[in-house]
């Protein structure tokens, strides 16, 4: 995953443009990616599809010729939806363009001017601070026309249409945590699930922060009924704790997986409250969707300092924690494919376990305390009202050894499942 | 205000008199007061309109003649209905007329006996202690015949006829506390109501204790049903910190509008169950009528020394204490005006906010980061059941603030009121 | 009780077998227990009943033809259930049939093998270290035939058919707290019961543990639904403070009461969840019956050493811990007795108790506050959906100051019972 993280991190995107396209293209080396066009102009609910933008490079040379700001450097440098501009300019004019980070006066900053237009630079404090008087000359060979915007979409069918979505943004230029992390985590879970039998459909979405995910909804509001759960993946690569961010609905089944295997997983976590700020869920969790979709964190956005500047590189991520993060995602997802619900074959009192082998005879010395245990909740619990998930956050056991229970008491004509 | 308490303070009140007469005669001088008149006799639900008291004047002399206790020294010294009496006695036998706070040796207790003939004094436990042995003469030129109990009533029109009741209790003689400053609270919010446009109508009492408020209700019946939303106000002149005790209902709009504006208050409060014991709540929430009306105080009955004694001054009260509390009460009643429900006119994930000059298009560095978060809530949560209230406490945002963001919505038409 | 606990202690009981009968016999002296029997291979659910076991004498002789080990010195030494076995073999093969608890050398453990033909022996650790090698001599003069379970009911008629059902096992040997401590109490408790007036009618099972429950529920179906409560009685005799566990229901009205019972008593105490593992409870609360029936004890099964083991002695219980038990369980049947619903006859404000002589007429100085405070929560509350317990758990006072409010209010007119 790390090395996917280096591969897409030079690639300047925004959320249009060919940095998208470069980005998807790479991600379709590994997974069957479906990639699509939306042409400028097209209307998506109370929205517009923008101009495209696209750059090929951006500087600003002092009078002496000497490029003191170079796009090449770091493709931070040229805020995002720069117009096209060749001109010469005071000190004094060319500031009101330039955008930094006084308290980190190293780092250079990351903006955007998607839906106004504008012109602008960032860079390092420092690097502001040595500007001296004269006349420079700013260039930004960009283009901001008619064209598309781009998202990729995978769509994984499952025993059943209902669907469980994994939507990440893609529209940050060279910004590891958020959001390549969040890019990988969800290709790589792509990668996994298409291995394995699925009770659920899944559908994969890579698209432009807001606007990718305004357009898919409008563009597909047909399939939405079909989202029964979902996850934003996003900043999961640093070395915080995990943070979930609970659905609009804030009790749907998503928001009881997240919070019970990260739980079971012993690790320190925070789940937050729903609040309509912060990544595409304030779109999947707007009054007239209300899907049941939350938002998978380890540190949130703004609570960094190398939050959308240059420090959100590839030091700031580790293979380790993109690596625990994949896991916790994979276990979430388990637990929503194994989350149903069973009957009970002999509810009057305890079925003899014994007489059918399920476990050893002698009183007071188990072998298997765990399974016992599982088999004895999952009996009593299991009347068609209680899910899997709900047994085992009653039982406070693993999720592995109730389903492995469920198998067991299954193959003994104990259990079927509930409908 | 305190003024105004000032000019209450010497008049001799009680559950009926002339007291209660002048009292409301000088309210009638800041806001247009219904006085009304209920006959001795009058049945009221389980309890009958008692006779009407009046005092003139009282006194115990010692056998020198010298009066060593008297009512013109402070209204507090006779046992409120107090039948009329003149009479010799042994101190033995007038010490079983004689009430005094040990613990408390220079300060008078208030008593009453409404509702068994009796007569009596209070005075200071030094007082007591310094009667020598010798003949009294007892005399209390008092009235116990028929006449009526005396109320005030404010009927405040507004848009709809939803009503807010504002009651407090009027029977006390010479105690600030209780219920100068409630009755002096609720005569200054009906002056400045009056002053603006109202979502609802309000009604204020101003009614003896227990009795008056079974009165009212009994000959009002038919009105009961337009009450919504209600508080007794008493004790709202202390240092302490305010209480709100909430209506039977417990999760009423009033009880969650009170919890709310304490919480953003920042000041130290203290939220209370309903318990059948206290003021006039007992009755607005007796179950056969179960209002939604609470409690609103600092120091409740019972928990500061200085209730029902000669204690409860005019140095008991400053008019600090008394401002905020009307700022806090005029705050609930903002909320409970304010509280209504909208309709997110562009329900399908964000509306474009930047399009509509709704807010500064430079991605991660707004201007008005409160409205800007007020809005995105209002939206989001504008789904016809959520009221702002509602919105407010979820977003932990100042009701203001919410109420600013809905009209700002409201212009760009991406808001209707429910229904 | 302690004397009652000195009688059965010798017994050598088991899940059938004459040592059963003999307890029950013992119990029928002081309560007309009625005696059943279930003949072998009747089939209760998905269990057959086993055949009967009884034991005349049991030993291991050492090759100097010495008893190292008598059945006649402690009755937990024989392995319960075990077959009739009488041959020689090494002491390698011995010890394939030990059981010993290294930790506590000198306590002889308790073990069973019901379901599955075996023998064996328990022995203290330090018997089982001093054993040579050697040939030994092994007797267990047992019988292992067709017979029957015995169980003891004793069903108490009241004023309803309405049952509360009183359950505790009686299938161990020489152990106090685990369950000659539940038999006691569950036997005083009937005995006195028996003695009073009874709103609900009272089922007594003293059943061998799991199969006799089992049996009970198999052949009493139709029974069942006169069941609203219960509570399975156990390890109430240690010096444990209380710990209820709650029935699989969760908020059931036994549930409420036990947990109040236990606040009022001032002691420490614990409240646990449901789970599948424990006592009858676990057939009782087997999803086809779900009935509302929790277990009472003092220190649960397994949380202290001397759990089925020679220490659970009549040292390890004591008279006062029994009658402190006795006593509680007798408070939460009181509760479960006088917990109905009234109506408040005069529910428009408060009626006027003082013209009733339900109190002193001086106001702010009120001979009985408790229950002048009952009365007014007892009036406030009885609409018809609060029950007693639910006034006195939200009044948080005593449910005699409740019950005698309800006493002096009915006799008044003032209350009437709900339905």
């Amino acid at each position: 995953m790390y090395q996917l993280v280096e591969r897409l991190y030079p690639l300047c995107r925004s959320i249009t443009g060919d940095g998208v396209r470069e980005t998807l293209k790479t991600l379709k080396n590994s997974i069957p990616l479906n990639i699509c066009e939306v042409p400028s102009g097209t209307a998506v609910f109370d929205w517009t599809i923008p101009k495209e933008w696209n750059i090929r490079s951006a500087w600003i040379k002092n009078d002496r010729g000497e490029k003191v700001v170079d796009f090449q450097d770091c493709n931070l440098h040229v805020l995002s939806y720069s117009i096209p501009i060749h001109c010469k300019l005071s000190l004094t004019e060319l500031k009101q363009h330039l955008y930094t980070i006084p308290s980190h006066p190293d780092w250079i900053p990351y903006r955007t001017s998607y839906y106004k237009e504008n012109w602008g630079f960032c860079l390092s404090h420092e690097q502001y601070t040595q500007l001296q008087e004269g006349e420079y000359e700013v260039y930004i060979d960009s283009s901001l026309e008619d064209g598309s915007l781009t998202y990729g979409e995978y769509y994984l069918p499952g025993e059943t249409k209902d669907e469980i979505l994994i939507s990440c943004h893609i529209c940050h230029p060279s910004l590891c945590n958020d959001n390549l992390s969040g890019i990988t985590i969800a290709s790589f879970l792509a990668k996994s699930l298409k291995e394995q039998s699925r009770r659920y459909s899944y559908r994969f979405l890579f698209v432009p922060g807001t606007i990718g995910a305004i357009a898919w909804l409008a563009l597909n509001e047909s399939k939405v009924s079909q989202i029964k759960h979902g996850l934003v993946l996003t900043c999961l690569g640093d070395s915080g704790s995990f943070t979930y961010k609970k659905s609009r609905r804030g009790n749907a089944e998503i928001d009881r997986a997240v919070e019970y295997v990260l739980q079971q997983s012993g690790q320190a976590h925070e789940i937050v409250e729903f609040s309509p700020y912060g990544y595409d869920e304030r779109q999947y969790c707007s009054p007239g969707f209300n899907l049941a979709v939350g938002c998978f964190m380890r540190s949130p956005h703004g609570t960094f300092p190398e939050y959308h500047t240059s420090a959100d590189n590839l030091d700031f991520i580790t293979p380790e924690q993109l690596g625990d993060s994949w896991i916790q995602c994979r276990s979430i997802l388990q637990v929503l494919e194994g989350n149903r619900r069973y009957i009970n074959q002999n509810p009057k009192c305890e079925p003899q376990l014994g007489k059918r082998g399920l476990y050893e005879p002698i009183g007071g010395h188990l072998a298997d305390e765990t399974y016992r245990m599982a088999m004895l909740w999952v009996l009593n619990l299991s009347d068609g009202t209680h899910s899997l998930l709900q047994i085992a956050r009653r039982s406070r056991m693993p999720f592995d050894a109730i389903a492995r229970a469920v198998e067991l008491l299954s193959e003994k004509g104990l259990l079927v499942e509930a409908e």
